[in-house]
């Protein structure tokens, strides 16, 4: 819990995850978000130098629309492989597609990656979508993952996420130690506060680490917060494009390098991917 | 806000609101839910005697079965304005309907009712279903029920929907005071907790009344704090349909006779009818 | 812990104790105050018979000013054995005297309180006063009631407190289940709130059982609180002279009549003294 | 308040404050922690030139022991002003010295500090010791600054030290904006931890500026909290000897330096010497 983890953040090893891509914005909102599959592993390669343990992969087609096509996420996986093979991988496994569509680049790339999302939603996006899955969804995506050996990370967008989260808990669906993703600032996610940072937190089952992921300008001081109560970290373009305000981030890997000095400051110790399937269970 | 609110919660009135029927459960789950627009008047004008001050309405049809028909609306609102015509009538627009289906009631009825609920949503509900409103619905319910005179009830599930009720807000869609309504313990409700109600209430806006509802057996506790908090209260078998644990509750009217009972023990006043409308401002 | 308490809080009995008299102010407050030893053991027995389980005894002198005076304490105690024995005797430590002063009362009665609270301070009082101990006297005091086989009250004005608390758990001085007041409203009191509240039970250790002490108009809705939060609560003329605003308090059983009605409408069920020598370990 | 201060924490300048030397720890706890006169002031030119714009003076006599001698602060006035001159001074009126003894640093020096403190008491020190002031000494303490034109730093050990405070602020003895010292770690201090920065921050009055002082291993995480919420920052020797664990700091400058560097880092621009002026209203 928040406070126990606190007295001993120090020991804890701090997993930064980096989410580099997304499937909203593209070069329009930053032109160094990478989107062809050999920017992204170029951008994975440096953001892994530069301390990231875990990467959040979504894919491109060629005019730069998010995809899930199968083939763009083996080449990702296969530049991964071939250049920084030890990172982490994760795959989204969001956006407007079908319950299979969203699955496929999951079980069928080879290695399949060791951690896809799980959208525990529902959420509000723009003017007239609702995203995000329902009980019967959340239930078979962590069926699934199960069956093919991919930890799930549970996306909460609020608190009331982790009621259906506790669901997949109860009914074994998921295993310790629980890995959620804490979102804070899209449509009906959180409003971004330390207050709701800290109650968020305090609504975690036991046996849960987390990471915080806030959007924009409450990415940096929310993601530090997290750091010293002892969650983990997600930064990246996906998330949030400006290193300040008013300055466009030049790479993912700048964003990273901020977050593993803040660590450094905090005396908190990055975790190395090695160290980050550790403490996930992977 | 929470802190100033307490230390002067007996200086203001407590709205009761009674939700005597909902959409989900019947008979089955407590035989002396009132179903039929005969036995719901006679439930509200009961309520009202107790210290009801708004009536939360749901219509079935002759099976029991949720409807939206504005005749059977009209109907409760004929036999409410004849025998306790004082109470605020607040309709219902929540369920698996369409959006005009959902808004006949409140605006093919004579008189129109004061309040109608906006379910600021999305919550999951069941097993395979995405309840609640999209930005463009809200707005559009917002935009209506203002042309109409309607003052809209903001249903919160949980913290994450006050950013799209801040979005009606800043669109000048909906008026101060706001009418909010905070709710624990659906699927994707927020966890009822002491320490969760006073983090969702600390993030209301200014300008805001609010009144709690919890499911179940946390209706008691929960709606308590929210009398010691300054907020207000809505209870009912829309909500809950026990007494006390193994009890089915008598009527409606029992529940809100121990509303006003812990009130008065409180003491705090409980608002007439039009205590509520000043609080209200409708 | 607060959380997990509020889920179950129905199950825990719920203690009331009474402070019918305090060191502070007579029957220029309320004339109704008890504070000769016949009229204190008269109150005590019907508060007793109201559903308090423990008794907070302070003894005036024939001017009715505090006293230390064993035999007055002593003719107390004869009182209560004779009239209503079975109630728990918890006897203060506090106010401007030396230690053995402070002690004798607790030491030098038969049979011996079985209850006896050490003020963990220090604390403002007044203009110029500063009451409280030292962790020499605390430790003093936690000691020799270990020897005699009293219990000791935890008495924490303010959270600070607890690491004054926690010192004496870890020299083994006091043994589990800790019992604390958390008091509410004094000079260097915490400032009473349901924020505050929260917080404050937040920070107790395992093991504890608390009770909720607010001063004035605060004792009701913070009690309340407690009711539901899983804690136990203090009432009494020591702490609050009013029934409400503005009207005096005919007697201190009225207080407890009317804690013990709130806690039978919320469910909790209130713990005779032998059910709270269960719950205290004595 | 801690949600909007948060929102605009980059907007407001971080006053960072060095206590260089304290009253109770010397050489033996930190060889480089400054003593005499001549190091003390080095000491404070480099805090200052490191982004320090206030510094809290205690003063020690050739044995290293407490003193309020009124020359060695007038000596290490005079280095300063020499040396560093635009940085603000804060005099100490803390320690177990007479009314007269304490404020004779404050009142005999020339110039005056523009700012001194007010240990708003009280608290266990040690075995034996209660320190801190009572009421009437508070009063006085803030009348006879204000008569001389001191602004008084409001020492606050725990929440329940809030109350005296505004005993203060209602008294027109302090003006605002109110500048107070949130105290996390001693003996009845209160616990440090993230919730307890927050409570304690929340129950501040409207116009206060706050700086969070953490003693030992929290002295990093909670002053970087502080730094996101919005409030200011202490550090130095006085608090905490240690760059990390197990190194002792090299000097109170390198403490100054990490706390500007995380301030930069995390956006927030550290205030001048001028500037903490102008926000503290001196
Ligand atoms: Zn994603
Ligand atoms: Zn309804
Ligand atoms: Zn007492
Ligand atoms: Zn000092």
């Amino acid at each position: 819990m928040v406070f126990d983890d606190y007295r001993s953040y120090r020991d804890e090893k701090l997993i930064i995850s980096v989410a580099t891509t997304g499937g909203f914005h593209g070069k329009e909102a930053n032109p160094n978000l990478p989107e062809q599959p050999a920017e992204i592993v170029d951008e994975i390669c440096a953001c892994r130098d530069a301390g990231a343990s875990i990467v959040h992969v979504h894919a491109r087609d060629e005019e730069g629309n998010h995809t899930k096509d199968p083939e763009t996420f083996q080449e990702i996986q296969d530049g991964i492989q071939e250049r920084c093979g030890d990172i982490v991988v994760n795959f989204t496994t969001g956006g407007s597609f079908t319950r299979e569509e969203l699955l496929r680049p999951v079980f069928e790339t080879e290695p399949k990656p060791e951690l896809a999302t799980i959208d525990i939603g529902p959420v509000s996006l723009g003017q007239d979508l609702i995203g995000g899955n329902s009980r019967d969804k959340n239930e078979e995506f962590a069926r699934r993952m199960r069956e093919h050996g991919v930890k799930p990370e549970l996306e909460t967008f609020n608190p009331g996420h982790l009621t259906e989260s506790q669901h997949l808990i109860e009914e074994g669906l998921v295993e310790p130690p629980y890995w959620f993703t804490l979102i804070f600032g899209m449509q009906t996610g959180t409003v971004p506060s330390p207050q709701n940072l800290m109650n968020f937190a305090a609504n975690l089952p036991d046996e849960a680490e987390w990471q915080c992921l806030a959007l924009g300008r409450d990415q940096l001081p929310l993601t530090t917060m997290a750091t010293i109560l002892g969650g983990h970290v997600r930064v990246g373009f996906e998330d949030n494009v400006y290193y300040q305000r008013g300055e466009l981030a030049e790479s993912n890997a700048q964003l990273v390098e901020r977050t593993a000095r803040i660590a450094d400051e905090l005396q908190r110790p990055v975790a190395t991917p090695d160290e980050a399937r550790e403490i996930l269970g992977i």
